[in-house]
């Protein structure tokens, strides 16, 4: 075991302490795993964290210093953010260094210009950590699922996301409240835009999109729909239909394009994602061969992000010390294999729907709203009606719809939502079977 | 993409036919993805198989042919067994030939000898499809985790197994009356001693425990405890409590040795693999870094079997087309660095109890066993004590015990049993709480 590869890391903070701590600790284990020595040789870092020990390390102030220093292999981009990591991780490419970043908005938003910068200079870019944190979820879908033609995908992909649903569900408390708790236990930044409107999520869709069908990364096109608009009421009727609902991001590859979307999810409660909890992430994917599995596990924190950042530096270093030529391609098939697939408006996405109706409480009311329903060809599944609170003349009216677009159902809903007897605008969320 | 990688393929059943059909479905795809061309040339099977179109292939009718085809770069052993199967994979070896396969018990039984000649010769031994079939948990456990310590992992490896135990439960059947549905819907072998017994599992988990912890394969140390004698009522009992009844194989890794366990064992309802059910595998991991994450799929069949065949053989082309000497090694560390850690008895293996006494129905009953378990220092945490049913003198009393081994338990036991309240065998199984 005579050779050494050597790690150059630029950024500090969470991610990058728990990386020091883990490579010390296993650091015989990982040695062993990877058939040669992994040393952090170089940090750049604008301050010291007490979280871990780099007394006997070289540190730089310049967080640039590893991407410039001519005895790093291997990069590692912890600095997160998009347009300085962008510049740092096309620095290191430009000298020749191997990337593992751990950053998924730069993979989102940029991947595609690194990708091929990279080719360019015959090296590698690992982003396992860019999504569902210690998953290997890009490992699975890459390599361990590459047989299989991918029909689709759906994932709980953003923990704050999935932490403030299950809070609001199990407490029947609002979603205000749980954000505010979220925020107090670190598990919600002090501007949750990102995560509970879904942007966080739908960068980790694009990517796994991109690497389940083939085709260059393409985030802007990708439809997101948050959660904190939800309404406590919904999540109730959701149960009494069977349904949990769960902030998913769901990639299928149809005839007609590639679905893309991020949103509230009604799932049938029987299913093993729909139990996904807390914090928790988890992929679903239905292959053509192997069928449907679940990856689950931690989707952030500090060590469970480090262990997939550390996994890629392991398959970095074995592979550069052969030949680079066949490494598995980013984006899960060789460049010239990607195809420019389209994305589907999601006013053609067809799925099934929730819709609660506000109602006048009036006989016949039902079978009016029915009719535009079954006029516009779509079929209902489930009612529930409901008698009105004691002085309400208004009464909730939650139906449950067969298959259909979104187009089809915004003309019907346009025509209801425009019935006298309809007193409120009517919320409609997608369900989704996702059944094997 | 000039390369070709060619495949030889010996044994044509159901996994063997289903490679045939994922590989011609899927060509280009696989082909993209390898970024060169995967082409199987050479099968050898004693007969044909309906289920797939291999009149455009070599086929022989000697199953060795393919082994000894000098045009060959892979062989993909698919006949199953272990002697004919042992000698074939060597000869491939012998032949300079990487390897694929299938067969547990081969690897489980034979591993440390096929590893050695396939060192000797520089060539690659995968066996993803010998594990929880599509679910490509070889590769998570050896690659996608490669940072992290294991301190534990435990699966449901065995959908023969589960598919019985979730019709017992859901059912209120017992083991003969499903077994019997099991045999005519394909699931179960004629002669179901492998599957239900565990040895099947106990050959899986030897596996996953290797990899795990990098130490030579140990199957015959694995302690195995099947399912055939599970009683109805403690699948009732075990749910009145909170939890279900899984055939679990367990590997953990302490200072006092390795644990290699396979037996029905009681998991908290509310974990996620508790509520995996019929057919379908899941195996959880305990990692230091990552925390615990959960995979899940299809265990069996033809197709999934064949995705994770095909998956390996992606990953040898992809290795074989540049250095072959730092692939992955097998049982995820370089051969030096492999520990022969001891397993430790069962006996001294720590867990809490599920107890089924049968008692006579007089006063002071529950105290005078009580005292015998406080007296050999456990814990009792649970008791489920039930009217007797009329006209009977005996009643079931069920404990749970907290944290001990099955030596302290057993003279315990030996005493209660003993006793001239005590008028049946007790009955024990092991709870696992398996948090992370």
């Amino acid at each position: 075991m005579t050779r050494t590869t050597k790690l150059g890391m630029a950024g500090l903070g969470t991610v990058g302490s728990a990386v020091v701590n883990v490579l010390q600790r296993n650091a015989s284990l990982i040695d062993a795993r990877a058939g040669q020595r992994i040393a952090l040789t170089h940090i750049g870092a604008r301050r010291d964290n007490p979280q871990c020990d780099t007394s006997k390390l070289h540190v730089s102030r310049d967080v640039f210093a590893p991407a410039d220093d001519p005895d790093v292999d291997v990069l590692l981009e912890l600095i997160g953010g998009t347009e300085l990591a962008k510049e740092l991780v096309l620095r290191g490419i430009a000298n020749g260094k191997h990337i593992v970043t751990a950053n998924k908005a730069l993979i989102a938003e940029h991947g595609n210009e690194i990708f091929a910068a990279a080719r360019e200079q015959a090296v590698q870019v690992c982003f396992e950590a860019a999504v569902a944190g210690g998953i290997p979820i890009i490992k699975t879908l890459r390599e361990g699922l590459s047989a299989n033609r991918v029909e689709w995908l759906a994932g709980i992909i953003n923990g704050t996301g999935n932490f403030i649903l299950t809070e609001m569900e199990s407490g029947g408390r609002d979603f205000n409240d749980v954000l505010r708790e979220a925020q107090q236990k670190g598990y919600a930044e002090a501007d949750p835009t990102f995560d509970v409107e879904g942007i966080d999520a739908a960068h980790k869709l694009a990517i796994l999109a991109s690497i389940a069908f083939g085709m260059p990364l393409q985030f802007d096109k990708t439809f997101t729909e948050g959660i904190s608009a939800l309404d406590l009421q919904d999540i109730a009727f959701a149960k009494e239909l069977g349904y949990r609902i769960k902030h998913l991001g769901i990639a299928r590859n149809t005839a007609q394009g590639v679905e893309l979307r991020v949103h509230p999810t009604l799932i049938p409660d029987s299913r093993l994602i729909a139990n996904v909890d807390g914090v928790m992430n988890a992929v679903l994917i239905k292959g053509d061969a192997v069928g449907a599995t679940l990856h689950y596990g931690a989707g952030a924190g500090g060590e469970a992000t480090a262990s997939a950042v550390i996994a890629d530096v392991i398959d970095v270093a074995r592979v550069i010390d052969g030949e680079t030529k066949h490494h598995v391609p980013a984006l899960s098939v060789v460049d010239q294999a990607l195809e420019a697939l389209q994305v589907l408006p999601i006013e053609e996405v067809t799925t099934a729907f929730y819709l609660r109706l506000t109602v006048l409480d009036e006989p016949g009311v039902l079978s009016t709203i029915s009719k535009h329903f079954s006029d516009a060809g779509i079929s209902i599944e489930a009612v529930i009606q409901k008698q009105p609170a004691p002085g309400e003349n208004t009464v909730p009216l939650i139906l449950l719809t067969d298959l259909t677009t979104q187009r089809t159902l915004r003309s019907a809903l346009d025509q209801v939502q425009s019935l006298p007897q309809t007193t409120a605008p009517v919320v409609s969320l997608r369900v989704e079977n996702l059944g094997a």
